[in-house]
């Protein structure tokens, strides 16, 4: 296992340097299908992931959200080069590198990486999570508390309606879309967020792979939004990432909200 | 002008050096009425803004969202020491320290320092914005044109839906919530975002005073949500803060979106 996140750390670092290197020049970006930002750094990380696991790991698979290659079920490197590509266009700081090992569908080490705080997240799977080397613990706060922040994501396409929740609890929570639901996780595994609402699908186990295990080693717990686990190497059904505590409120809330199933 | 410049970046860089030293300590902080985050650090730079005024301009005021002095109507130096406070305590590093100097209801100057990017944003009224000494300027997209962002704040007592707003647009424009208007502002300037729907009243000119001519002064434009011009020295009716080219749009949408004006 220590193997396998020395070699994420390896990617990692690549990332970090390209990302931090990239972030003021002047940035060669195309738009997706889905009308999302892709920069040739995307592409130059993902690239290099798919290069070095095929040497060191012939028969495992790569899922990138730029680029994959297939060698097997059984092991999956799934990564997103950058996750908040459009705030890394935009020239906001909150975009993350984020990698995971996933074996037979379960995440079993996650890193991710915010190169301009410096700071690398890191978990094996049963070994807790740590920062830069300290352990990382989820905060205890219950849905409603004071200082309780939902971060959620949203886009045209999306078919669950996250955006329309958070806005009907404002009254109860505090409320944000930073940009990055992995950043944004990292939030949750170091106690500063409480829930993110993600309504990935396709590709959307690429963004929460790695930050889902860190979450839960922090203490935290991540579901669908039929409150089930996901494989972590197949699109997913949206995702609550918590603190825990507040997760079983905030499903029951979701089950209730009519409008949140499209 | 250019000595009061000279003295806004004065308490900016104090206020750099406070928000960047502090960021990583364990904060200090309190809950306002409005349940919005304060911390020590906040009180700390509107105080010195304070008494450095009271002893540079007598004559002048103080509107600071932590502590304000009143000594005469005609300059008000508006001030936001941190905004984004809620994201600072979370250790995102969307927040800037914000001051202008308003003459009459009009900013004639105004600063925004990022402390996290090292960038200093300033303006004079008519002689343009810059950015560490280079010329800002908005982009030219229009409303629903691939890679316009739309951002918006808003709280449960927000007397404007701007957050019901951006939802309904989810399939024109990029939205997002980073939790700093005056930093979106910066965005704005920058041409990296298009538009920022800021539902603030009482001390909302706080937030937005310096941004608002950074951005016009970038060739952008900022109206309240009835379309007119508000003092920057008092309480405002909401902001549309724009590239100029899409502003009319928006403000048409808003006109015709039934739900927008609670």
């Amino acid at each position: 296992m220590q193997e396998y996140l020395d070699f994420a750390l390896e990617i990692a670092d690549y990332a970090k340097d390209e990302i931090l290197s990239s972030f003021y020049s002047s940035k060669d970006y195309s738009f997706k299908e889905d009308k999302t930002v892709v920069t040739e750094v995307d592409r130059r990380i993902n690239h290099f992931l798919v290069e070095k696991v095929s040497s060191k790991y012939p028969n495992h698979s790569v899922l990138g959200e730029e680029e994959s290659t297939f060698n097997g079920e059984k092991y999956v490197w799934v990564c997103d080069p950058i996750d908040g590509t459009g705030m890394f266009q935009a020239e906001v700081p909150v975009c993350v590198f984020s990698l995971a090992l996933v074996e037979d569908g379960v995440v079993i080490v996650g890193v991710v990486v915010d190169p301009f705080l410096n700071k690398t997240y890191s978990a094996i799977r049963g070994k807790g999570a740590f920062c830069n080397g300290k352990r990382l613990h989820v905060n205890s706060l219950k849905f409603g508390d004071l200082g309780y922040r939902l971060n959620y994501e949203m886009w045209g396409s999306s078919s669950y309606q996250t955006m329309g929740f958070a806005m009907k609890h404002l009254d109860d929570v505090k409320v944000s879309s930073i940009g990055s639901v992995a950043r944004s996780c990292m939030a949750i595994a170091s106690g500063k967020f409480s829930c993110d609402l993600f309504p990935g699908e396709e590709h959307g186990n690429c963004d929460i792979a790695a930050a889902s295990l860190i979450v839960e080693e922090a203490g935290g717990f991540v579901s669908n939004f039929y409150g089930e686990k996901d494989r972590m190497d197949q699109p997913i059904h949206g995702a609550i990432i918590s603190n825990r505590v507040s997760h079983k409120k905030v499903l029951e809330l979701i089950r209730q909200d009519k409008d949140f199933f499209k």
